[in-house]
């Protein structure tokens, strides 16, 4: 698909410039520097020679074949300049120049326009306002790019849409001493998308794990069809970007609007099995891990190390980050009595001591390789001077080539020093962390991944017995009546439509309709004015709750009628569900071109103070729901606690794929609140909702 | 003190050995290597010389003076050396060799013996099983360590009680390309210890910063004097070992016991004024901006970026960090516009594009030092191949010598190539982090030093009010008793000796005699049976809640009469409190050689199953009580919410203050539960209470 943009026979860049300053220099330069083994071809009407090669006044001058064209030029000339590549027959342009959609109306037109000209010739854009791409095979060295990193063939790919970010990366997996494979960041990705490029590095067996950062989604379906087909295959690490609290703290007084900025992002992510990072430190750092070392089974760890501190250190890092210590069978500690020093310990973790040698090593090593309940090894190796370290890395480079389970290792050394050492467990591919903390940070991302890779989220569920036109029909009445907000009547008709259980309610014209209407449901009520001109119904006057016989309905009735006037007004009445249950809410929120976010959580103090909630994108399977509420921090109150009844978790997992169900037959509907569904011991009921359209 | 110490005019090595991988080998190395100023003497009977230096037998052969010597000997030959190094007048001896109090009873009494004999000769011990001091003071270069880092001169001086730590922060703080003035590790710490160390340090002018790693304390009350005398005068940071979840876990059954593993040292370096660090790389990262930049007057922070996706992720990063990113004044923007690219954006984060130039940066500096509601500057800088980067670094430079507010800077390159560029970042003292999440951190930490300086712990209260005689008496007649735990009465009237509020209470002897009490405190009761052999009362039947008169309250004792016989046989009648109050809980727990540790919490739910509690070491401070009591994330339910009446939170802070001053007074109390106190909007009352002594 996209063979000829990494693997360009010659490369034309439109607007080289002698100007050392200049981006059409740099990607000169770059080219040269990088030792790209096709024809680089400066085009530039006023100059005979760039950077040491002859330049060409057009790219229709250019003697050799060009698979892909930079454009350093002012954005105006583009579109002409699209049209002298089609018909020289570029493959692929790279738009480096900004000036396109990003400044406006005008840029936008522009960007239009120039992808129109590309498209008569077939032409595939890459850009505008981007850096480019990179291919580190030695065969190709193509550094179409301004970037400043030059780095070595390796396993990992980066996606970046911003090129800040990405050259972040590159730089750093550089600094780590890790080789890359490619690299692309296509700005304004008016033509060529990240989905592509994603699907490109899928089919690409070099690379063995791709970074990935996206800032936001021109077409959210077309990622997540290229991000689940991709992820099946390799690792994707990934960060979002816009991510802060204020999302979540503005949204405190509706739940629909809980969903925070970016959380979508990380839904998608979830949903699709990309393993989501929140510190670009730690994602390189993994990266370097998932390049080098095999996926462990789980995430039971054994250590070795040679000194204190650091073990404690590590300990309490792995522990944080989710990774278990489990202690060795007895048969391992005996092996290791045996062979470490009378005072080393031979439990996990296993203490070589700082003058442990070769031997003591590969007996932890090898009893950790050996133990059944042993899913990966994590090494604290200080380089003591008195002990032979090269030996020592000799039989951990030995043990990690085999790649039975997963190796990290905190090395703590000083490198220009112990340039061999170094070398031998480079060569064996040890990831090599400065910091314990690093080191196991990077094994629970490890363990991590096993477990997303793992889940089997299945398909979601679709209830036979909903009644979609009719809630459809509901809707339609609504919006043809240019309402916003459902009224309660309708929201609780539509949640009858999709089986969603709801206490019993009636609707009244008048206080002695309601009175009546209570006596149906059953005392006691609560009895609400229902009328789109009271906004704030409870501060109004507008609710009156646990009326316990008809009369009090009936005056609690009158009184508003003299409050609000008789003209428009209905009354809602409904059961009131006695105490016991535990209060939950399930909202659900539009997401252009998504679906909708839902969000499970514990009502009152826990969502509102704590913000205590879970969220799934729709639709949402029935592995999804039950997920949304294990994952909340008080689930353990659903299921009981200090001797209080649980819930009906499984109604509840019902409703929230009910919900799912009923949002994504009925796309129009903004934002859904079921706020509180009151669950009891045998049964959920949604006592207040809200459905805005 | 230390002076000859660390500035030694000769160093002797006994056991100084040709054997190139043994310690005494390593230390004499390193002492050439790093080119020490004084004289260097090898000790060792079978040779006559040892990397390449004279060897003499004996210490007393040395013809020079010796003011340090390291032993890297066994052990059992250390008191025989040390004799002879006091007949030579050594004054310090660093006892590298281990097998001293570490292995057991024989070696703490060799360690002992050891103590004994320089103490004759007026020489103080460092170490045992230890590395050394390093200095690298340019005329001194002193290297008695057998380590393997050489660092530049610098601020930073460490001093941690594990070697193989220690090593860590030398090797990263050196890998960051910043000086180092003093090292120090003194392993067993028989005689020399870390106080006195901290003590040196804090008298060093050249010291800017203290690095601190402990695993624990031999003497904390030393440790805080002189921590607290040291943290008036510069920053220290620190770091604790063995903090894991485990603690509070455990605790789940009682609250005494939700005193973590390793916490009462996060609250020692609390109430002393030493910044607490939970990552190694956090605290060297944050070590070279404190040695570097002034401390920042407030946590409001100015950006500036030459990339968009960078400063997002900046952004997220500073907001969860804590800090404060305001908006700048309109006159700022103004010069901003005027002075910027009409492209750029002259709002906080000010963006001056990846063209921005040297001038940019400099109006972006300005702006950004003079707008009186910034209290530091936060700089994104890649570094762009098209721009002329080394005259914007001068201009970073320049500004941040002024120092007015601390700048610290992400800094987006590839080092090898724009070494002209570091370099003159460097000289400005600019702290410089490879990523965005890093450089938040460190920022943070100045912040949040500025806070730990500026915190008014004042000087605890002394309640006169109390009986503090009558206290002891009832505490010696329990402990006279034989007892573990004191029976309600005793805890009751041991409360009341305080001043701590109680729902009324009586004692009776027979089930008449109890229902007579129940009159008098007034209906409803709750009655308890109060029995050394009743372990646990509820369960056991031991308990009835809410009874309404007389009748139930004498029929309910008549039942625990029949249940556990008469004999020894006790009740507690105590008023049953009325509902709208909150559950809070305050603990107490002895911590061996410092006082207690107090705890506070709202009850059940909260600080069962979320842990949300706060911790606080005797003796507690009115702002101490105030800040335990804000310092829980659902401090905002006493304060009233959603409707809620708030509680009596000064009654709160009161009651934790004489707790305080009880355990204070009253060091047998092992520890003292009052869980419940329930609050009122006027009041708090304790409702249940256990002491154990």
């Amino acid at each position: 698909m996209f063979d000829k943009l990494f693997n360009p026979k010659g490369v034309a860049i439109i607007g080289a410039s002698q100007k050392t300053l200049s981006i059409g220099n740099v990607i000169t330069k770059n080219l040269i520097k990088y030792e790209y083994k096709g024809g680089i071809y400066p085009i530039n009407p006023k100059a005979d020679e760039i950077c040491g090669l002859k330049a060409y006044p057009s790219i229709l001058d250019v003697p050799g074949s060009v698979d892909v064209a930079h454009m350093s030029i002012p954005a105006k000339f583009a579109p002409m300049a699209m049209d002298e590549c089609g018909k020289k027959g570029v493959q692929f342009v790279i738009i480096n120049s900004a000036g396109f959609k990003e400044v406006g109306p005008e840029g936008a037109a522009l960007e239009k326009k120039t992808v129109e000209v590309a498209k008569n010739y077939g032409i595939r854009v890459f850009g505008p306002n981007c850096q480019g791409i990179i291919n580190t095979d030695p065969e190709v060295k193509a550094y179409c790019d301004f970037t400043f990193t030059f780095p070595e063939p390796g396993y990992i790919s980066i996606v970046a849409q911003s090129g800040g970010v990405g050259a972040v990366f590159m730089q750093n997996i550089h600094d780590l001493g890790v080789g890359m494979r490619f690299y692309a960041s296509n700005g304004n990705a008016c033509d060529i998308s990240i989905p592509e490029i994603l699907r490109y590095y899928g089919d690409d067996e070099k690379t063995r794990v791709i970074i990935l950062y996206v800032e936001g989604f021109n077409n959210p379906k077309e990622f997540m069809d290229a991000a689940r087909e991709v992820a099946a295959k390799k690792p994707i690490l990934a960060m979002r970007a816009g991510r802060t609290k204020e999302g979540a703290k503005a949204a405190a007084s509706h739940t629909g609007g809980m969903v925070g900025v970016g959380l979508s992002t990380e839904l998608i992510f979830k949903k699709t099995g990309i393993l989501t990072f929140q510190d670009q430190e730690e994602m390189c750092q993994s990266a370097m891990a998932f390049a080098e070392q095999p996926v462990p089974k789980g995430k039971r760890v054994g250590l070795i190390t040679d000194t204190g501190g650091p073990a404690i250190i590590a300990t309490d890092a792995l522990v944080e980050a989710g990774v278990e210590i489990p202690p060795l069978s007895d048969k391992a500690v005996k092996i290791l009595e045996e062979k470490l020093y009378p005072e080393a310990s031979a439990h996990n973790p296993i203490d070589v001591l700082a003058t442990g040698n070769a031997g003591h090593y590969r007996a932890a090593l090898d009893v950790l390789m050996d133990e059944e309940h042993i899913d990966a090894v994590y090494i604290n190796f200080v380089t003591p001077p008195f002990v032979d370290c090269e030996s020592v890395a000799k039989e951990m480079a030995a043990v990690s080539k085999k790649r039975k389970k997963p190796i990290v290792c905190n090395y703590m050394t000083d490198k220009p020093q112990w340039t061999g050492t170094t070398a031998i467990l480079k060569d064996g591919n040890i990831p090599l962390y400065d910091y314990a903390e690093m080191a196991a940070k990077v094994m629970a991302a490890l363990t991590n991944y096993n477990e997303l890779r793992s889940r089997e989220l299945g398909e979601p569920k679709t209830f036979p017995d909903v009644d979609k036109a009719k809630a459809e029909k509901i809707l339609q009445n609504g919006k043809d009546a240019g309402k916003k907000m459902l009224s309660a009547a309708q929201v609780y008709e539509i949640l009858g439509c999709y089986g969603i259980p709801a206490a019993d309610w009636r609707t009244a014209g008048d206080a002695a309709a309601a009175a009546e209407a209570a006596e149906e449901t059953g005392f006691p009520v609560v009895l609400k004015a229902d009328s789109e001109k009271i906004v704030h119904k409870s501060d109004e006057g507008g609710v009156a709750l646990n009326l316990a016989d008809a009369a009090s309905v009936k005056a609690a009735a009158e009184e508003m009628e003299k409050k609000f006037g008789k003209e428009g007004l209905q009354f809602f009445i409904q059961k009131f569900m006695p105490g016991g249950g535990k209060e939950t809410i399930i909202g659900a929120k539009a997401e252009p071109g998504l679906g909708h976010t839902l969000m499970f959580g514990l009502g009152g103090v826990y969502v509102e103070l704590l913000k205590d909630v879970s969220f799934a994108l729709t639709p949402v399977t029935p592995f999804e729901s039950e997920e949304m509420i294990s994952s909340i921090k008080t689930h353990k109150l659903l299921e009981g606690f200090r001797g209080d009844k649980g819930v009906d978790r499984k109604k509840l997992a019902e409703i929230i794929q009910r919900v799912s169900q009923l949002v994504t037959d009925l796309p129009g509907i903004e934002e859904m609140d079921l706020n509180p569904i009151i669950a009891y011991e045998d049964g959920a009921f949604a006592v207040d909702a809200r459905i805005m359209i």
